[in-house]
């Protein structure tokens, strides 16, 4: 498996490329130093190309887990770029909203805080901090 | 705030019959311990009564951001009662398994071990361990 | 719930102005984006206005255990505000220390290491580290 | 260090007993396997015989600090334990309660939840589940 | 990828059946239920079949950092497979005591002693509580 | 044992002055404030002067585990110290890969993805950024 495989990879690349640009995709994996190469493989195949793309769940809904997981772990650099990933997933910022308000009621004022100040210099960014 | 809020209790109240029954709606509350009873009235009035029942997310989505934030935090009591809440909100077998997918991906192999052993014993009881 | 209630939203910013001066207070609320103004609402009704002022315990234990929940989490953001605020609270840089020192018993050494040196920035600037 | 400084190993155990009874102090000690004593010793001497006895904080207060961090944890058996420690150390069930209610809002429903349901148990066997 | 890899398939086998014996190896993945293949598919062919047998770490050695990090989530059924699994690799009880006391520096008493008390069941039931 | 312990402390500062340079040993004992002193005497006795050279795990095995527990509890600045202080006892390159895959199993994408960026700036520096 020290071979990417070439299907995984193309469609691993092509969620990353819309998820995250070309630059948190094909330059991601190609810039990737020795040291890092074989687990931005193993993202790009086993993660982008294979698990996000089983049915049932579509994207947005997999973008909303992922950030209810981020933000309860506190991975903050993480958190943004799938607060980014997610709005390309089609998710509103009312949706990404409540979703915090979700990580609020099971894991705390102190994670939903971090996560909202994550979120809200991205949704600032986009011009996306809608009206409630 | 010493006393329920009546329009939110019973919204909440409902919202606990419809996932967890009598026994864990009317009944956790009424037969509360002192200890306890000021605990249950907030989840009951300020989680379920409230924010569960803010648009745009709907009681589904909501049930299986609960699963990701249970499982990965790896508290299995309350992860069982929300399964069995997420199947009555709607959340088929085959949701919930790709939500444990998501938290393999993301919170790894321990905390998704756990969550379907939880989850797997949910389903059977149900007679829910559906063919993929 | 989605309008403030007047007693609570009074208490809890007359809590949050003493902890965390005005900017942390009327601003913060003021200021909140449409994203994120709900929650912000529901930190100073629920969290300052009515559990912070519940007996028996008073804001200065309330707010050794808020460092300790913080430092065990690792959230050093909210850390950072909260020494503050326990200062605010009557907390003593000792009582700080030997909160952090049951950190690092229980969750430790780089739970206890990060909280001391975010702890160490606030209490330089105010003048308070004091001598064992 | 690998014989115990019989000063802080007799303060350890003291605090020990007082707050654990013998079976949690002398026979933890006397009974541990080869394989667990050196760790019990170092719990005894550097926990309870030194860090647990510095001022300025009493016992009391760091019974619920150490609730706190426990239930922040999700660690249910050594927080069964510290519970009737806290009590030991003249925690009320009152104080234990609220110290719950800040998990609730630092760490979420599900940390809080777990803990009520722990100290629940351990309230009602001691006949302490007092009027609110 | 729905169908799986012969050879990582047989590698991961091979690799679960030295450390958990058949039950935990052949009859784990036949056995599995619908909801539950996929998980058990993926956990043998990426993590036992591939990343376990990368060099240059050998299986004594990841055999303690994965007690390392069980021990730190607090996934104690985890855990106790994996102690199992670490006798098997070739670690001494002598190494998964000095394990859990790195544990026991940098993630706290309670997530040390969970471990020692997962861990010293195993021993015993193996005979192997050795002397210090 | 306010006072320290000679023996100890000369073995702790012997081991951080390998591992982490003067600036990591006696800068940080001497410089440390009043607040945070009795931390650093604790540190440097018990952990480094005393756990750390303890048969039968040499200092290249604790170093590995040391850089699983801080990755999966995702403490970047201590981890970004202990990259250094294990390339300094003797792991390389691949080895820390490695045991980053294993925490990438274990603890999940994220916790693996910020290891490898606060690992490889470490190691850019040291120009050890090797070949798979």
């Amino acid at each position: 498996m020290d071979e990417m495989d070439p299907k995984l990879k193309e469609a691993g690349l092509q969620l990353r490329r819309r998820m995250f640009g070309k630059a948190g995709a094909d330059d991601a994996l190609e810039n990737a130093s020795a040291f890092r190469r074989r687990f931005e493989e193993i993202v790009t195949e086993q993660c982008f190309g294979d698990a996000w793309n089983r049915p049932p769940l579509d994207h947005k809904t997999r973008s909303m887990l992922t950030i209810a997981i981020l933000a309860t772990l506190g991975r903050s650099p993480q958190l943004r770029y799938h607060v980014q990933g997610a709005i390309a997933n089609g998710v509103s910022a009312a949706e990404i909203r409540e979703t915090l308000m979700q990580v609020w009621l099971y894991a705390g004022i102190p994670a939903a805080a971090e996560a909202f100040n994550v979120a809200g210099v991205v949704l600032k960014e986009l011009g996306l901090d809608e009206p409630v």
